[in-house]
C-alpha cells in the first residue's frame, strides 16, 4: 500500500529540503568523485580468504588428490577481485592526499604487483595461523578441539583477519585492512588495528572489548583477556594544533606476557618486559620490568545489615 | 532424508506437548493479536536512511545534476514504508497501554504526520553528522580519510543511528528507536538509547562495551572511549514497589569533555563539569566541577622471583 | 574485468606454494575427514528454535485456532535438520577422541533419541524464559513492554539461546552448543559458555562484554550488568604439564545477588551469597558472605589548573 494522499503531496517539498542540504555539506558525501572501494565485495574476499586458508572447514569435503582444484579456482577468482579492490583503494587514498598522480602513476601496475606478493605471502601466513590455534587449545581448558577454535573462537577468527589485514597494510594497501579488521571488529568485538605488530602463538580468550592499538608491537606467546585495552596516552599536536599522525602511540608488550580482563595499558613508551603477568582490571602507563606481577588491590568490602542486601 | 522411523513416530507427542506449553504462557506468546512493527523491514528502512543520509558511501556512482533522482526515488519508497511501521508501533503502544484508543484516535494519521516531520528534519541531522565526521577526523590519529571514518568507524555508524532513532523517539514513536539502536549494539557492541541526549561534535573511539543510558544528556565536543558506561545509580520504587519509569536516571556530561576507557559515571544527579577529564576505570557517582581531571591511583606492584611470572 | 596479463602469469606458481602449504599444516586443515557439523544450518536451526519458543514475534500473525499447524510443521523440519546435525556432531567428537567407535556405536540412534529428548524438555525451557522475560521487565525502568524486550534485549536474546544450547549440551550433543552460544556472542557481545548453570528469573541488562565460563553456577533472581566476568583464576597442570580440563574453575553466585558493570569475580571456590550487591569494577577473588555489599572506594581526585583541562 502507498503514503496516502496528504503524505505523498508533500514528498516533492520533502525531496527538496533534503537535496538542499546534500548540496551544502562536503564531508558526508561522495558526490562526482573515483569509485570508493566496494565494502561489501571487500568482506566477500576476506571469507574467501579465510575458506581459502583454512581449507575444509568453511566449504566441506576436500581431498588430498584434487586439492590443487579447489585452491586453483578460488585464487584465481581471488585474484581478480582483490586487485580491483586494491586498484580502487589505490586511486581513492592519491585523490586523498590530492596528489592527483593517478595518471601518472601507475597504479594498476602496482595493484597487482601487490597482488601476487599478498598470495606468495599466504603459506607464512598459514604458519602463524598453526601456532596460533594450538596456543588457544593450549590456553583455554574449555577448548574441545581444533575444529571448536576455528569454527566457534572469536579470538581465532580476529587474529586469522588480523594476519590477512595486516600483511595487506604492511604492502602498502590503504583502506581495505581497515574495512575489515571494523567486520571483524563488528563480528567479535575483539578491535586490532591492522597496523598492529603481533608475534606467534598469540591467543585472545573471549575478547569482547580487546583493543590493540595501530603501534602496538607485542612478541610471542602473549595471552589477553577480554576488555583488555593496548592505547595511546595522549595525542602530540604540531605547531599548528595538529594531532601528529603516523607515529608510535601505542605500548610495546615483551614474550610470554599474559594480561588478565578489563586492563588498561596505554603509551608509547609504555613497554610490559617478558614473562610478566597483568592482572584484571589494573591500569598501567608506566613501563614494568620483566617477570613483574601487577595486581590491584582488593576492594575494603563494606557489610550491610541483613535485607539491605538488595539496595545498590 | 528425513527423521527415521522412531524419531518421527514421536513427533505428534512432542508437538502435542509444546502446542499445551503455548497455551499456558502468556508473555512470550504473540497470539491473535495486533501486528507487531516488522524487525527486518525497520532495519532495512534505517539501512536506507543511512544511505540517503550520507549519499555515495553506499550506493556509488552519484552525480550531482541527478541527485534529485537518487534523492526523490529513495525518499518516495521510505516514506510508504516507513508510514507503515510507525502505524504499527502506534497501534502496540495503544494495546500495550490497554488504551485500546485506536478506534478513536486516528492513529494512521498520526503516523503520516510524524513521518513528514521527520524526512523535514533529516537536513538538521545531516548538519550534525557534518560535525560528528569532523570530530572523529581531529580526535583520532590513526583516521587517515572522511571516507574512512564514515565506512569503517564504528562509532560514526552508532551516533549516525542515534541522531535517526532518537529524532523518531522525540517525534513520539514507539518501538522503532528501540529495535534500530539494538541493531547496530549488536553490530557495534555500542549501546546507546534512543532516549539520550547528544549534542554536537560526539565522537566514540572504538566503542566496544559503551552503554549511554536512556536519560543521559551530553554537551558539546565531547570524546567517549571503549567501555565507558553512563548509567543509573538506582531505580526508586513506588509505594506498590514498582520500579518509577520515565524519570531522569543517568548522568549530565557538560562540554568538552574526554572519558577515558572502561571509566562509569553514574547517577541522575552526577554531572561532569565542562573541560574535565575522566581517566581510565574510575568509577564516579557524584559530581565533578569543571576543569577538573580524575584519574584512579596506579596500582601496586608486587615483584615475583624469576620464573615465577606466568603464575596467575 | 580479469586479472591483467602479468598477474595472470604467475597464478600457477602462487597457487603451487599454498598447496604445498596445505600439505605441510595439520591443525588448520580438515580434508579427507569425516563431516563436521555445518555452522549455517546450526544457526538456522537456532533461530527456527527461538520462533518456535517465541511464537508470534518472530512470524506472525498466528492463532490460537491453528497453533498446531505453525508447531507441527516447525517440529518436523527441525527434528530432520538438529537430528542430522547432531549425529555429525557425535561422529566429530568419536574421531576427535580417536574412539572410532562410530562403527560399533549406533551414533544415528543416540541422536534420534537426543533429538526426541530435547524437543521433550522445550516447555520446561519456555517455562524458564517466561519468568527471564519478567525479570527484564522488573529490573529495567527503560522497558516499555514484553515485545520491547523479546523483540529488542540483547540479555534475553542471550539467555533463550543459552537456555536452548545449555539443554543440548546437558544431553551430551558436542560443538553444536558451542556454535550457537558464540552465534550469540557475536550479535550480542555476550558471552556465556553453555556449560554455565543459571538459576530461574535471570536478567543481563545491556550484556556487551559480559563473560560467564564453563563452569559457573548461577541462583536464581540474579541480575547482571554489562562487562561482568564470572571467570577462572588459574589453570591447575597435571604432572605432563597440560592444562587439566573438565573440572570446576569459576565462582558460584547464590539467589538473589546483583552485579554491577564491569565487576570481575574469579575462582572455581569463591561463591558470592545470596541477597549480596557487587559494586561496578570491582575485583573479587575469594568468597564474600550473604548480605555483603562490596564497592571499590571512589577515586582520588587531582585538580588541574583551568586550561588544562583536556590534558589527558
Amino acid at each position: 500500500m502507498g503514503a496516502a494522499g496528504e503524505l505523498q503531496r508533500q514528498i516533492p517539498e520533502l525531496v527538496k529540503g533534503i537535496v538542499g542540504s546534500v548540496r551544502q555539506t562536503q564531508k558526508i558525501n561522495h558526490i562526482e568523485k573515483h569509485d570508493l572501494p566496494n565494502r561489501e565485495a571487500t568482506l566477500e574476499i576476506l571469507r574467501d580468504l579465510q575458506s581459502l586458508i583454512l581449507p575444509g572447514y568453511v566449504r566441506q569435503r576436500l581431498y588430498h588428490s584434487t586439492i590443487e582444484f579447489f585452491v586453483g579456482d578460488l585464487v584465481e577468482s581471488l585474484a581478480v577481485r582483490l586487485n580491483d579492490e586494491i586498484a580502487r583503494a589505490l586511486v581513492h587514498e592519491d585523490c586523498t592526499r590530492c596528489n592527483q598522480t593517478a595518471a601518472t602513476r601507475n597504479l594498476r601496475a602496482e595493484a597487482e604487483q601487490i597482488t601476487a606478493e599478498f598470495f606468495r605471502r599466504i603459506p607464512a601466513i598459514r604458519a602463524l595461523l598453526e601456532k596460533d590455534v594450538q596456543a588457544a587449545y593450549d590456553g583455554d581448558p574449555a577448548a574441545k578441539s581444533f575444529a571448536e577454535i576455528i569454527l566457534c573462537y572469536p579470538g581465532f577468527e580476529a587474529i586469522t583477519a588480523h594476519r590477512i589485514a595486516h600483511e595487506l597494510l604492511v604492502l602498502g594497501v590503504p583502506l581495505l585492512p581497515r574495512i575489515m579488521s571494523e567486520y571483524i571488529h563488528h563480528r567479535t568485538g575483539i578491535d586490532i588495528h591492522p597496523g598492529a605488530k603481533i608475534g606467534e602463538s598469540f591467543f585472545i580468550d573471549h575478547g569482547t572489548g580487546v583493543v590493540i592499538g595501530e603501534t602496538t608491537v607485542i612478541g610471542n606467546n602473549v595471552k589477553i583477556y577480554q576488555g583488555v585495552t593496548l592505547g595511546a596516552l595522549s595525542f602530540p599536536k604540531d605547531a599548528n594544533g595538529q594531532i601528529i599522525r603516523d607515529r608510535k602511540r601505542h605500548p610495546t608488550i615483551e614474550d610470554n606476557v599474559t594480561i588478565y580482563a578489563n586492563a588498561t595499558i596505554l603509551g608509547a613508551d609504555t613497554v610490559i618486559g617478558h614473562d610478566s603477568v597483568i592482572g584484571g582490571n589494573v591500569w598501567i602507563t608506566e613501563s614494568v620490568p620483566p617477570y613483574t606481577k601487577v595486581m590491584i588491590e582488593p576492594p575494603q568490602q563494606r557489610f550491610l545489615q541483613k535485607g539491605e542486601g538488595k539496595r545498590p
